[in-house]
This record gives structure tokens, C-alpha cells and sequence, in this order.
């Protein structure tokens, strides 16, 4: 444990400290905890046994890490933010065993949010100050409030994801959306006073041939829904009633549509990730598919869905 | 004209009036009037010239048959039952021809109801007593109310269009109808705290692969949609937001099926004449289609429907 | 038939005329119809054979009375009022009997109206000019529009059925409403910041304790309930949710309240005529009855309990 | 009475039928009636003593004009169309005098229509087949419906009162409308995150400084206000919340805008007969006058006002 | 005070620590603080002088006990929960005495909330991380957000809290809950086209006559109500419009039921601690009583019902 | 530094420590940190460099002030309250400057509440227990909740802000409201069957003649409007539909009125600090002006308002 830098008034009974990382005054580890290098572990923060702690980390003053929590790489953790390990806690009573709580590699968790016990908080998403964070937080998704809910995603960076407007010109091959080979298309609309029909001819305007269609509705409006990536299977998403907001990322770059009218669709080929949310409560999303079910298909972890697109080999 | 009945009372300078058919006191009927045979025209009545009257009509006291006015055969025209011809009448003004109005056969008109000029009322419909009618009726419905709207269809005698109820089992083939090869269909539904979600498989639970969709909504709620049939192309509803009404009739018997869930479906084979009605404010119906879109394929009059059924031979 | 009077261009074959009645121009009566005395049948009526007319009944121009058909003594029926007498008319096709329609004793049948097969107007009720009458009128209702709902009742002479303000005074006893014994009590109410609570006391308040309590909801907006008197049973009832107007009658006097808040009651004693209507969507009705249910102490025609309040013997 | 034509079957005790009028079989006229020129009396039509008809009127089949009934000229009443003349009709009771139901000048009675006692026809109005008119009629409103209610007016034939569209160009002095001086302004906004600021400086924007101004609000749907001209005073609307129809009329042409978003305004001058009708439930009217109140400068009367614009001399 | 720990880098002046208590590192307790026995008082807790601890306390990292705080036996307090004791505050201006908070025996404080001054949490009663308590807190609720209302209460562990569904059987007497003598009545409802009636005879299908009836209504969606138990009265509760949640609780074991139809009633006989909450803002909740109202029947606190309960003799 | 008073268990760098302040055990202030008199620096507060504290300020436990944060004098920061300054953290990513967040004079900053980055909490503003704060806070505001909206002022001690009631009495010059000369006015209002209608007139009921009016609408609930005063220019206000809270201040007494009824106005002279809030989502307020739009008659900062209305020279 050479190179890191502890305070006079810091307390630290752990070995396992990387180089580089400085722990600051009134700051207590126990002996049990691993923190990697490079790491600044502030004012007053209290690291129990079980903690793990990776690379590059920062927790600021008034933190505590209970067992039970893990600090993947690159993770910010603003001022007395509260991680918790007991969904019911009493007094002397202890569960069999502790909630455990991930925060995955860089993200950022706000100054003074709460997270509860045993969830996770997805790669680079961003925990808003004050937010108490009940459910899991899926990939590079935003959220605020008490209790937390998605608010948005953090956009690419170069392009961002700055919502279509009403703008958009109708063109039979759909408008690219810069994610793979993503499309919006706007559907022929017939009116008449007997109400509007929106049309659409399979391999024509849409660009595949269903073998499955699937309806999504009744969904509560803080729900996330997709998050997940298909190898093979294309799809073309409608909403025919109510509005959603759909994120398409192909890993390199991501982009966000709202879905809000029944001549609107969206193309997705294989290999992007998408996620639907912000759900009105009315919202009816159709869904058309160039594949039957098949679980095979389905790529579920976005941290692998990285892997593959960046080539790295899949374990066995 | 030997055979018609006169009462000493009547009036009547035409000399076009069917054998069997009775003219009773304070009638009126002008000269150019043709009247069919076992006609039933009551106290009081009034018929202009430029009126054709078919056989076994019954027209009750206080009626007026104005130029314009067509009735077809077996038609019930109930006591102050009221025709017009002029849109827009202003006195000692008039059109440069007056609105055609047609009662098509085994039609019945309510008593004290209100024909506007120019609608026609279809086969075997059913006007309320006190009725307004202020546009077209399709073949067979019933329609009440000031303005007039169609509130249902006039019932099989023999098997009636009883709507179905929640008890329908889910089969995979569907459940027979009884209205040529029609089938209901009640869809898998998997529903989680995320939402619901209806899937159906083409080939599968649905009995064909799609050439195309199409979304109807924003239905004014009196209006009717369909009616018409299709020579080759099948049809698959499902009413995925809000409930609509369909009508199906193979020209023999007919059948009214209520949609109203994202996960029933009905399976609408060719040569079944369709109608859709009752749409909520909200409803949206999508419809999978066997064909692309062939306006050869549409059969739009529903006599000349009933004429391919029964086996006779069209005009080339 | 002596005194009646005949206009020469009127045509009457029934012997059936009361003195002192009138008929005519071109009106006619066929032989089977009986019509009492003091009769006013005008211009162009049509009257069948199966037919009754009482006496003082006038029946302006345009009108027919048609088989089945039953008119007491006292009624008015405005011009080109139509009766009808099947339910689903077709032409030459007949119902094995017609559908009786009987108008009570001194209703009125407004102008243009139209009354479908089967139904009664009851005893002074007034039906409004161009309503369609689908249903059975109540005595004393007045009922208008298309399809016509009840919206008031004919009001008592001398003290008029004016709604109750809000400026009842609160008493202990209640405040009488000049109809029998009934009164109308406002019951103490507690607010604070958890709501509001509304008491009364069984014996003290409210003047009697109850045997059996019921419930009245999801009553449809023109539904009308009560219609009957008790012998014996005495009943409160409170609005607790939305609102309603109850009407009490005690054979000499009308007065209707509207009940609308949980801490308004109106206490009927036995022998009044209780009606209830108007009820909002989503009104909830509460009433305690002094008696368990016994079917032998309702009195549910109004003209038996009409007699009974009179002193009338009552048929074995 | 020369000129004028009886049909052998009609019956005329009345002297005074004027020129070319004609009465066709089966009708009425009592001797007091008074029939002006060229006017046409259907089949079976009733007129009773205390009616006065004016020149060029058709009245067709089945009506009757009771005691209390007044016709101007150039009035046509459809078939079966039905006065009343007793608001609460009992048998054998007569009200103290019959109630005045008056059509004014170039008026249509639509169909089967009903007319309740004691209701004014206005001017050039129009109303519905089967409609039910409870109340009286302004000048050129079109009514239909049970109970009536006014959906339009007669628009101006030249240049036809179609409502402006979203196209209206913002222009400082207002768009003119065609009628009168009236004019279309289009106010500036100005939008930010905290809402909407719509703004306009009295003697810039708007024509003239105000003397007062007045808030209408809280309208039944069916409720039609103004119906009055002004003989100096001008007027600046603006529906602040909701919508209404305010129809502009200079007694030569006519024109209907709709005030639907607080960013428009209509400026009405002097001598323009202005009403608003078809107010949302929510609607809130602002109105800038450019005087104080003065119940001299009204003119009340649509017939007085026609006068005046075409220069006829008023009495003193 | 022996057997207490202190960490070396602790500060504690107070005398009043008891046996097993520990005091960890950067901990500082003022000389006028008590604080029970087996007490764990965890890093950098601050506690001032007129602060009350019970036994078997947690207090974890982050927690300030402000003067006026009283915490009883067994309570659990999570990191960073924080506590005041002045409504508005002020730098340097101080109330005349601080407000009292009290943590009733066996509750439990989430993580990181906040407890507004005043307040009292009740036994057993367990804070969500991140509420923010604005208001006392009920025995055994549970509550959440910013501000922290009730979602519900700690369930038996037994049995378990868990709601009925629509599956319960009707039966004459109801069926038993498990706590005390309550049960569940599904009482007869009749329905027709005019509306349902759900009806009830005291001393037949309700288990008393009642002296009295009360109607709850207009109550705040977050306010909880009840919140006592009757010694003599006992009470049949019916939600006639809307929902509310009722909670009962013998002292040993409780049941929550969702009443929602104005067929479904509890018994509530004496001895039962009930709550009533979760009301839907249209909820009307009727009450029979089986006594009149008696100030003395009451018992208010809820630890005096435990007491009662558990046969222990109240103070005179 | 002599004066300031140091536990032993402090650490402080800094050399700019006022007189009278302490810093208590654990606290740690960095030398570049300015900390003025008469402070009170509790147990385990961090202060970072780039950070200045007026006089007498308050700062409790578990509170850090990270660069960029300056706190004017008299400020209260209640227990764990959190500040930020990068609003979207990254470990080892800095902003190139920090966001700067200001709280001004005599504001209070209530326990567990988070401060985002970069806002200003306004002079006598309260920040409520568990806040979080996500805008700047108007002056004397009090805001609550997640996110932190303004629900209310902070009441003017001696009369205070108490909303009036219904029973304001009607007159012409309208109730003097006891800051500076403005006034209450309820207009008058006609009430008829066709709606009602309020009438001002300028000059009379209406204090002065306007140059201009405004109309606000569309505004979100939590947003904040005005605040700002007027050198020269009067308004008078009048909330035409929906409601929102205008609050009146004229630099030494405060006063809140609700508008929320087209007949209620509220004038208010210059030199009024004006504030509209709590805006209801359907409210649209009319604002007459006295003077055209000046960029100069605007005094858009409270701190200067303060300052002109003491009689303070301002600086050129």
C-alpha cells in the first residue's frame, strides 16, 4: 500500500488501498474494504468491510459505503449521498444476508440522493441531487425526483439526442437517424369526415415483411420497457394512440424519438439497443417483427451489447 | 287499372296504379304518379308526379310522396311520416331539380319521422318513429334519434346478432361465428408491472400473412365505416384502443361482435360484407389486410353483394 | 246518437258517439270506434276501429288513433300528435296482436309528438311538444325531447313545487313541507382538515329507528324510482353522493326537494307518493325504512292510491 | 276575391284571399283568416280565424296555422310543420289569450319542424326539418335539433360567411372583413417558459382608447348574446379563454369569425349588428367599448336596423 | 457507567451512556444527553443535552439528536436521517422552546429522511428512505416521498395484511377476518335497468340495530382517519361511493381491507384498534354505530389499547 | 484572528475567521475560506477554499460549502443541507469554473434540503426541511418539496399575508390593502340566463385610463411571474378565468390575494413589488397599464427596490 495519501486525522484499518488515492480527515475504513487506485475518498466518509471500490472514484464528504456495496470504475458520488442495505431495517434485527447494491462503471450519483437497498444503478447514468432511487436505473438514463424516475438519457455527445420535430419530410425509404441504419418514416394519412385511416404496405413503405406483431399498453408512465438489443430481428414501431419516447444506440452514438401519432414509425434493424419510456397513460405501442420469438435472439445486457459491437470476443 | 280500390273520397288522376292496391278517403295522387300493385295508401295522403311507388308499399295517413321521392317494393311508410326535396327552401324559390330521395326494398319509415332531401335509406333498414334522418342508412340498420344515428343493425331472425360475451374461449383457430368462414380470436396477453402486452404470430394464431395494415381512428362516433366486401382479400381487426362495433353478414345470416380490447381479434374472410360503427372518441382499429390494396377487389353495393351470393349474374 | 255534431265533410261510420261531441272536416271514424260525450275530434282525424275514446277529449288536426289505442276521459292531444301501435313495422306484415297504448285521464299529448306502441301516459301528465315518448310517462310527469326524459312534474296549484333553498333553517324536528306529515332535516355536520362527518342520531334526529337501510346507485339519468306509498312504513332518505329530486305527494298537494348533500334528509311518513329522479351520474341515495320489506304494504298504482286517500272502498 | 284559385274539394269561409293565391284540396280557411297575394295552400292544410298571412307564402301539406298566428311575406312552412298556441294544453281549458307566434319576412319552417307557442320567427331565418324551436329565432340564424338550437346563418351569398383559417397574416391595422369597416387583428405574443403574454397598446394596435370594457363568461352553450347595433359606440373583442362565433353583419353582407386564442381580436365599428353565439363552456369574451354605457345608442331591432342602414326614415 | 465503549477518536461528556452502549469515532454526545443501554451509536453522530435515548437504539454514520428529541426503546435510525426542532428557523434567533419529536418504541427511521419538528412517529411505524415527515405518523404505518404520506401499514406477521379479492363468498354472517370477531359482509345487491340497490336488515344479514349512523366524506387523500378503539360500541362500516382502505388490529395480529362497492360492509365489533385511510377523493364512508356517541367508550392512544389488550391495569 | 473560538477537535487553515465565530469538533475549513463574525460552524462541517460567509451566519452539522458558494449575512443552513456546483458530475472530469451559488441576506436553508448548483436563494427566502431546490427563490419566498416549488411568501409580521375572504365589501374606490396605496376592487356583474357579464368603466370603477393591456396565460403551475416594481407605470389586474395569487409589497409591509373571479381586481399603484403565482393551469390574467412599454420605468432587482424605497442614493 504505497503512493496512497491518508490524512492525519484519517482512520484507515484496510490494506487494501490503491496508489494514488488520498483519504481525507474524519474519513474511517474498515479493514475489510478494497478501494482501487487513484480513488478520493473525502471528509467524514465511512467505508464498512464488504465494499468494493474500483478505479478513479471519488465519494464526497459525508458518504457512507455499508456492506454489501459495490463501486464499479469512474463513479462520482456527491455529498451525503445515503446508500442503504436493509429494505426493512430494525433495530438489532439482521437480515441473513445484506441487499447488494451496484453502481456501475461511470456513472454519477447526485449530492444528497438516497439509494435503497439492492439496486443497480446502470453504466454512465446520472442519479439526480436529491433523487431517491427505489428501482434499478437502466444504462446512461437520467433520473430525478423522490422517488426517482427516468427523465431522459444522457445524449451522445457529438450528435445529441435532440427530439424530431414536426418538420420532418415524408420520404418513402424513411429519414436515417444517424444510429445504424435507423429510419423514421412518415405513413401515407387518408382524412374524410368519417374519421382518418393511416396505411402502410408491407415491403413497400415498411421496409420488411412481419412474421409478428405485438401490442404494448397499459403501461404506468414511469415504466421503461424495451432494453435490449436482437441479433437478427428487425422491428418497426407505431404508436397508434397516446405517445412514447423511443432511444435507439447502436453504442456509438444514440438518439431519442417521440413516437405521437399513428402515421409515424420508426425502423430499428438488429444490433441497436432500444428503450421505449415516457409512455402517456393512453399509449398503445403496435410493434411489427421480422422474426418469430426466439430467446436466442435477445441480447439483455447492455454492458454485453458493448462488447459485441466493440468485437470484443463473448464468453463461451 | 282494374282491380285497384278507390274509396268515393280519393282523389286520383293517375292512371298508373298495380292491381290489389286500395286508395282510401282524402288521398290525393297527381297524374304522373306510378303506383305497383297491393299497395296500402291511406287517409290523406299526398302523392306528386314525379313519384315511384313499388309493389306491397304501405303508406299511412298524412304522408306526402313529394317529386323526387323513390319507393322501392315491401316498404312500410309510417303515419306522419315526413319526405323533402329541397335542401334549402325558400318560398317561390326553387331548385334547378329536386333532391332524390330512394326508399330501398323492405326499408320501413317511423311514424312522425323526418326524411331530409336526397339520403337514401338501404335495403331492409329501420327508421325510429320521430326520427331525423339527416344523411344516408346503411342496409339494414336501425337508426333513431333528432339527428338520426345508427344505434344497431336489424338482427338475423335466426340466429340474431347477439353480441358475444367475456366467456369466449381462447382456441387457437378461433371460435366460429357462424357468418361464412368469420372467426373470433382471443390473443395472448402477457402482463407484468411494466404493462400489457398482445402478441400475435402471422401464420399462427392469425390465419395469414399480411400484404398490408392500416389504422383507422378519430371516427366521429356516428359514423359508419366498411360496408363493403371484398372479392379475394381476407381481413384481421383488433380494436387496440377504445371498443368499435363490427358487423359481419354473408348475405344469410349476420352477426355483431363488440372489439373492444387490444387482445381480440376478428378474422373476416372474402365475400363478407363488413361494417364497422359505435367507435368510441377514442378508439383505434387496426386492420391487417391479405392483398395489397386493388380497388377491383371492393364490391360496394351491398344489393349487387346480395346478387353475387344468391348466385345470379352480374352485367358485364 | 243524438246531439253530436257532424261536418258535413266528415265521415263517421261508428253509432258509437257521445252527445255533444263534434267531428270534422274530412276526419273519419270507422264503425268500431266508441267516443264519449263532449268530444272535439277535428280536421282530418283518423280513428280506428278497435278504439276508446272518454269523455272531454279533444284531438286537434293531423292526429290518427289506431287500433289499440285507449283514450280516458280529459285528454288533449295536440295537432299532428302520431300514435303507432308496432314496435317494428314492416309492410304487410302483421303482430299477432297490436300493442295497446292507454293515455290516463286528463294527460296531455303536446303538438308533433310521436308515442311509440305500448306504452301509458299517466294520470295529468303533460308530454311536451315534438318529444319522442319511448317509454311509459309517470302521473303527473312532464316529459319532453327526443327520446323524451322527465324533467319536472306538474306542480301542485296552490303551493307549486318550488325547490327548497339553501336557506332551510337546521331544526331538530325537521322542517315540514305541507305534504302529509313529511319534512325536510338538515343533520349536524363536523369539519376539519381530515374531512367532513355528518351525523344523526336514530330516535333523535331522525325520527324513528330503522328496521333495514338500502342503497340506490348507478341509476340512469332518465330513470325515474319510487313510483309507489307505503301503508305502513315510514322512510328517510339522504343524497350521500351526487344528487336527486324526490317528489312527495300525498294526493292533495305535490312539493319536490332536491337532495344534494350527505347532511340533507327528507323524512316521508306512510301514505305519501314518493318519486325519485333527476339523478346525477354518480348519486348515491341512502334510505333507512322503519319496516323490515313487505310486499303487501306497497300501493304501486297511483289512481288506487288516489282512491285510498279519497276514502274509497277498495275492491275485494 | 278575384283571382285566387279553390280546389272543388277545398273549403274557404274567408273573404279575403288575395290575388293568385291558390287552396288545394282538403284544406280549411275559416271565415276570419286573412291570406295575402300569390300565396300557395297545400292539401289538407287548417287555418284557423285569428291568422294572418302575408304575399308569396307556401304552406305545404298537413299544416295548420292556429288562432295567435302571424306569417309575413315570402315565408315558406314545410309539410307536416306544427304551431301550437297553449304552453301548458289542457282539454277543454282555454288560456285568457292565445299565445302570439309570429315569422317574420323570408323565413323557412323546415319539415315536420314544431313551434312552441309564442316563439318569433326572425327574419330570413331557417329552421331545421323535424327541429323543435323553444325559443324565438334571430334574424337569419339556422336552428335544428330537439330543442333547437342555432349552428349557423345564413351566410351572405356574395361573398359567404366561411370562417378565416389559421392563415390570417398579423397586420398592424387588422385584416378588413368585407362588412363595414370591421376588421381582423392578429396581436403579438410573446411565449417563454413561464407562459404566454399576449399584449396590445390602445391607439396603436388597437383602434381606439377604451371607455370601458366588460368580461362575458359563463354562457350556456346554446345561449346567443349581442343581436344588437350600435350607433357610435365601437367595439374591440377578444376571447380570452375558450372559444365563441361572433357574426358581423352591415345589413348588407355577413360574416362569421371565430375568436378562439387571446392573441386575436375583432374590431367591430358602429352600425355593424354584431352576435356572439356558440360559446365554449369556458369561454371568457373580452369586449373594449369605445363610450360609457348608454342605453341610447342601441339598436335593438334587426327590422329597425335594416331601416336605418338603408336609409328609410325612422319614426319619431 | 461502566461497560459502555467509547472509540478512542469519540467524544462523549455525558454520564448517562448505559451498559453495552457503544460510541464510535468522530461521535460527539453532550454532558446533558442520556442514552440507554445496548445503544450503538455510530461514526460522527452528534447528540446535544435535551435528548432522550431508550435501550437497543441504533443511531447511524451522519445523524444529529437536536435538543427536544426523545427517542424510546428499540428504535432504528438510518445514516444521514435528519432531525430539527424549529418550524423557521432563523440564524440567531431561537423560539422561546424547541419543539418536541418523539420516536415511539420499535419504529424505525429510513435512511437520509428528513422529521419535521414536532412530530411523532408512532410505535412500530417505519420512515422510507428519503421521506420527508411533515406530520405525526400513525402506529405501524408506513410512509413515503416529500412530502411522506401513508401507503400502508406493517403487515402481521402471521397472516399478513393481504388484501381480499373479488373472490370473497357472501354469507349470512360474514366472514371472519382473524382479528377479533371482525368480518366481511357481501350484502345482496338487485339490479335492474333503472339502477342497483344494495340493501341490509339490521339484526339480519347486520349484526346489531344501530343507535346511530355517520357519513365520512370529503376527506384529503393523504389524511388518515379512525385511529381509536371502542370499548362498548360496535361499528358496520360500508364505502357507498369510492374507496377507502380499513385497517383492524386486535393488538396481535391486523388485516387491512379495501372497501370499494356499496355491497361490501365490515363489522367491526369493540376492541379493535381501526384505521381508516387511502381514500379516493369521491369516497363516502357510512358508518352504523351500535350506541350513541359516549366520549368515554373511547380509547385514543394506541399504546393504552396494547396495555388494555394485554390485560395490564391502567392507571386510575 | 483573535476572538474566534476553536475546539480542539477543528481544523482551520484559514486566517479569516471574524470575531465571536466558532468552529465546533470535526469541522474542517481550508485556508482560502473568508468566514465572518459572529458565525457558527458546527461538528463535522467542511469548508472548501473558494467559499465567503457573512456575519452571524449559522451553519449546522453535516453541511459542506464547496467553491463557488457564497452566503450572505444572517443566514441559516439547517443540519446535512447539501450544496453542489457542477450540474452533471463526473469523477475526475472539472467544469472549467464552478457553478457559483448565491444565498442572500437573512435567507434560511432548511435541514436535509439539496441546493443544485448555480441558483440564487433570495434575500429572507425559506427553504424547506428536504427541499429540492432546482431554481433561483424569489425573495421571502418559501419553497418545499422535490423539486422545490413556491407555495407560499413569508408573512409580513406585523399585519400578514392572510388571503381575504368572500366578504369583501363592494366599493367604488375599491378596500385600501394597507401596502402602499393599492386596493381590492370587486366590479360589478350582471347575471342573467344568457351567462353574466362584469363591467368596468375607465375612470370610474377603474382608477385610471389604460395605455395598454396584457393577457398572461399558459403558464406552467410552479412558475413565478412579475417581481418587479414600476417607477411611474400603474396596473390593475384582473384574473378573467382560473386563479393565481398576486402578492403585493411595498418594501416594508406584504400583503397576498387570490384572484379568481372576473369581477375581483386588484389595483396596484407604482412602487409596488409585484409577484403572480400559483397559477392555475386554465388561468389567464388581464393586466390594464397606465403607461406604454418602458424599458427604464422597470425596477427588476428587490435588493435596489429595497434600497429606492429606503430612501438609499442609488450609484449612477
Amino acid at each position: 500500500m504505497n503512493d496512497a495519501y491518508f490524512h492525519p486525522q484519517a482512520l484507515c484499518a484496510s490494506t487494501n488501498v490503491g496508489a494514488g488515492t488520498r483519504v481525507w480527515a474524519f474519513a474511517n475504513v474498515l479493514p475489510g474494504a478494497r478501494i482501487g487506485r487513484e480513488c478520493n475518498i473525502c471528509d467524514g466518509v465511512f467505508v464498512e468491510n464488504d465494499v468494493v471500490v474500483g478505479d478513479r472514484v471519488t465519494v464526497k464528504c459525508g458518504v457512507q459505503l455499508w456492506d454489501g456495496v459495490t463501486i464499479e470504475d469512474d463513479v462520482f458520488i456527491g455529498p451525503n449521498a445515503t446508500f442503504t442495505n436493509d429494505p426493512f431495517p430494525r433495530s438489532k434485527v439482521y437480515p441473513e444476508s445484506f441487499a447488494r447494491t451496484v453502481v456501475r462503471a461511470g456513472a454519477s450519483i447526485g449530492a444528497n440522493s438516497t439509494i435503497l437497498p439492492g439496486v443497480e444503478i446502470g453504466t454512465g447514468a446520472m442519479v439526480g441531487a436529491g433523487a431517491v432511487v427505489t428501482r434499478s436505473v437502466p444504462p446512461n438514463a437520467i433520473v430525478v425526483g423522490n422517488p426517482a424516475r427516468v427523465t431522459g438519457y444522457v445524449a451522445d455527445k457529438a450528435d445529441a439526442g435532440v427530439p424530431l420535430g414536426d418538420d420532418v419530410v415524408r420520404s418513402p425509404g424513411g429519414m436515417a437517424l444517424g444510429v445504424g441504419g435507423a429510419s423514421l418514416h412518415d405513413l401515407h394519412v387518408a382524412k374524410d369526415p368519417r374519421g382518418e385511416l393511416s396505411v402502410g404496405e408491407f415491403g413497400r413503405e415498411l421496409p420488411f415483411a412481419p412474421a409478428r406483431y405485438f401490442l404494448v399498453y397499459n403501461v404506468p408512465g414511469r415504466a421503461v420497457r424495451g432494453e435490449h438489443a436482437h441479433k437478427e430481428c428487425a422491428q418497426f414501431m407505431i404508436c397508434v394512440h397516446g405517445s412514447c419516447g423511443v432511444l435507439l444506440d447502436d453504442g456509438r452514438s444514440r438518439r431519442e424519438i417521440t413516437l405521437d401519432r399513428p402515421s409515424r414509425g420508426v425502423y430499428m434493424p438488429p444490433m441497436i439497443w432500444g428503450t421505449q419510456y415516457r409512455y402517456s397513460s393512453d399509449a398503445v405501442l403496435l410493434v411489427f417483427a421480422s422474426h418469430h420469438y426466439d430467446t436466442e435472439d435477445y441480447i439483455r445486457s447492455y454492458d454485453e451489447f458493448l462488447k459485441i459491437v466493440a468485437g470484443e470476443p463473448m464468453p463461451a
